[in-house]
């Protein structure tokens, strides 16, 4: 008996009513080739529909796997929404990857075909003949620079859309028929596929857009700073067009300067970036001495937001920022700190300090933090444990490894950080699992002692680390970057954190470094760090 | 390959959200017994939890439909997610019904049990002999105040709880099981049952939580005066635990100064109601001297906005209201007015004409308007249609009715309205199909004329019907309140609309009336309107 309507929740459905109800908003681009570029969303559905009807001219089937390597753009939006709409399943690849991690991805998919940017053309001569699944490139971008990029056997993405027959049906398909796929970059072993499914990503979509989450509708501009390529940019290129937003599509051009201009001329209101775009932004903004007018809503996540880049956009630009965090696995939203009726009351510091928590789940993910056991433990904010998730839009199994079981008895997915709850509902992250240090028995955050380091106006950068100790197993070691012209020694470094954590706390020591590394992500690479770190002392340090 | 959680989207998820992660937050009632009661989110899924218990002990099973017959409470709040949560399904009975009405619903639904408040006692005692299928009822009342409730074999609500064996199992069932029933209380016909699944109550939970619905979050403090028994309460019994936000519940206190006490005493941030409810708030408030502090988004739906309305919370109190459309079949929310881009930059009169249309879909919810042989109009702002709905959330068959068709060949569901679309995707809804106007082969706005009417000073309500016409097929009629120790009669009245309307829409005749009839849900009742007056004209009436 069923009695209210069968709609399935498929993602054409998210274009189409951007084009029925919200046809004249813009989607703005910087392109790769330099230009803005301005179009509606009713020609982008128009497009994206010739385009679904091409890339089934040229074979592609429902259920097949089609590849992007490319920006955020206008054009990478209408290959997202062709390839969805049709039933096909949308491989972001993320260019960052090494190259031996993009070849493997691209034929572990096996990927038919590979939208790209011209961007990646060395990068496309250089993989070609190694991915033999691939059976066509198409370089999204205009006639005249496709006759200038020299790649054998390429398609012109708008060739391909003048030429097409006419409209591909979209839609008409099971809600939980694939959608998307994205590869978690994991430093150790090789990067797993989470396959997305209609379903998930649109309930996702529902999910974020309210207050609490996103807060996204018609009045907004948005600017994902976050690629597409990188769990959807946290859905934004859904959610922008399911409330008819404008969305201003940054492309390649992702420093300080370049976004603060699209900001300004595009009024945006909402954004969403990892903390060091943000840090260039303001950076920039502080030089140039620039303010934002629009900007209503900042979401940062991807990393622990340092606690300068909370103070500088509430001092310098009474902008409260939000703090999320999500990862791949769960499409990609899990949190987000928006106040309650109670932490709303919170003022100075106790408010940054509520802010620099990662927030708190909405209807949709559900959380809980547990021992090494599997025991629950309590949300009092102090204890800590593995944070596990379940939900619609949270990972049951990773691609082509559905043997492989990944969710405890009550179906939670363990998220690989460690945090604690408190009373609130708010999260805090206080490490990777991996990352932890494990100090007597106890573990060392090593996020919070990076959050305070951070604090210090010479620091630009840091990264903290277990390094092994013969007494306590593991210590913490702190690597730091300093800011350019600023002097920092170790003691100065030390003296600063001694009263801001216990005791045994203390790094065992401090190293400054040129560069922190980081991984394709944008995330810092401890790994990388370790191996630095631990195998042999730099001829700088004298330990204590 | 479902390789993204199964996680079935089943309401009882929303009150354990609401427990797990909002545990303190309060619900605050006005009981139908005098005093206002507070409890939290964490007392309330107990003793929900308990009362599920106490149901199955009592025989009812997963499927078995269950009556409420009462106002917004604390209570019925939990009777709703114990019955909803072991998989029962929730019957909200209109009390406004005819009696006649009530015991056909009744027995149509076949409710095994009827939790209702003591004010319905003696309509209770009136109809226990003719609902044969009802074996218990259950007053939702305190023990002393039960004691002093005749109404033989009737069981207490509080002792139910508190001898339940123990906590009921919750959900675990498929998406698609109904959870909700309620029936339209058509002018003509029986009523008809709308059987709510609890996917079409959770996406529809999710889809009006967004900014440009009703924009619902942690922070707010919600006050349902529309009814649980009409439409879910526009969804408010889901939506307000589903962000944790605080929940103040009206009881039977509807009139102006008891809303304007919980508002004030409360906080309230939003609140929902149809326009007679606001307009006595209005009353009240102007009387008294007050103003509203806390509340920030007033919605309003059921029946068109007069303007006298929106100019008076836009003027006296600096709120702009926001005006919805929805209906039982679409449980219930349809469009909600919410600016665009656009026409957020209107002002002045502009404003006021734009926030007097009844908004725009938000996705989830496709809309069309045809002409009669079903061809899709325009979305100019000028053709009008029977407007068409459909959605995850919309009706596909009555209860007891699925061999009859009610969508059309491409799946819409035909909401008995009339509308134009304009540009920017908002809807004006110019009549009920029904009560539409039909004058030389043209149709006239009844709703139009009623909505410039309303500004003249000295009318309190009215309403345009139409009348038979020997040329014409019908001509309007214009039946008139008018305000206590006003003036007003009929040329005067038509010399206000001759410049704001077209000239063949001038009223055939005013007619002043003491009181204007309203069905059993508070719309005018035009059916009984029409008897009246087209069957003899009244000795007061003059054709023209």
């Amino acid at each position: 008996m069923r009695l209210m309507q069968d709609w399935p929740m498929t993602l054409d459905r998210i274009l189409e009513h951007a084009y029925r109800w919200h046809g004249d908003q813009e989607v703005v681009t910087r392109t790769p080739e330099g230009p803005i570029t301005r179009a509606s969303y009713a020609e982008i559905y128009r497009r994206a529909k010739r385009l679904s009807s091409a890339l089934a001219e040229l074979g592609v089937r429902a259920g097949d796997r089609v590849a992007t390597l490319a920006w955020n753009t206008q054009r990478h939006l209408e290959a997202w929404y062709a390839i969805m709409g049709m039933g096909a399943v949308c491989h972001t690849v993320n260019p960052r990857l090494f190259v031996d991690q993009i070849v493997y991805i691209v034929n572990h998919a096996e990927d038919i075909l590979i939208f790209s940017d011209i961007s990646f053309v060395p990068l496309l001569k250089e993989i070609r003949e190694r991915i033999p699944s691939t059976r066509h490139i198409v370089l999204m971008t205009d006639r005249s620079t496709f006759a200038r990029c020299d790649l054998d056997g390429a398609l012109c993405f708008e060739d391909l859309i003048d030429q097409a027959a006419g409209d591909a049906p979209w839609g008409g398909f099971d809600e939980n028929y694939p959608a998307g796929l994205c590869y978690t970059s994991g430093t150790t072993g090789n990067p797993k596929g989470v396959l997305y499914s209609h379903r998930s990503n649109f309930i996702h979509t529902l999910v974020t857009l309210a207050p609490d989450v996103l807060g996204l509708g018609a009045r907004d501009s948005i600017l994902p700073v976050v690629p597409m390529y990188h769990a959807n940019a946290w859905g934004l290129a859904f959610s922008a067009p399911a409330v008819g937003a404008k969305l201003v599509m940054p492309g390649s051009q992702l420093d300080g300067r370049s976004l603060y201009e699209l900001i300004a001329d595009e009024q945006v209101t909402f954004s969403a970036a990892v903390p060091t775009v943000w840090q260039s932004l303001l950076d920039y903004m502080h030089g140039a001495q620039r303010q934002l007018d629009t900007l209503r809503r900042v979401v940062i996540g991807g990393a622990a937001v340092p606690e300068s880049v909370v103070r500088r956009f509430r001092d310098e630009h009474g902008i409260e920022i939000t703090h999320a965090w999500g990862m791949t696995e769960m499409s990609p939203l899990g949190t987000v700190g928006s106040p309650t009726r109670r932490t709303d009351r919170l003022t100075g510091d106790e408010r940054i300090k509520q802010t620099l928590k990662q927030g708190r789940p909405p209807l949709g993910v559900d959380l809980k933090i547990t021992d090494e056991a599997g025991a629950a433990q309590p949300h009092d904010g102090q204890a800590t444990g593995y944070l596990k998730a379940r939900g619609p839009f949270v990972v049951a199994h990773y691609y082509c490894a559905e043997d492989q079981e990944l969710l405890d008895q009550e179906g939670y997915f363990s998220t690989g950080d460690i945090a604690s709850i408190d009373r609130d509902g708010f999260i805090r992250i206080t490490d990777r699992a991996k990352d932890v240090i494990k100090s007597g028995g106890e573990w060392i955050s090593s996020i919070e002692i990076e959050s305070i380091t951070s604090r210090h106006p010479a620091v630009d950068s840091c990264a903290v680390i277990a390094i092994p100790h013969v007494k306590w197993g593991e210590r913490p070691l702190l690597v730091v970057k300093k800011r350019p012209g600023m002097t920092l020694d170790q003691q100065t470094m030390k003296d600063f954190l001694k009263d801001r954590i216990a005791s045994w706390w203390m790094p065992e020591r401090v190293e400054f470094v040129a560069d922190i590394p980081l991984g394709p992500t944008g995330k810092i690479d401890k790994k990388l760090l370790r191996e630095q770190f631990q195998t042999a002392a730099p001829a700088s340090a004298k330990p204590e």
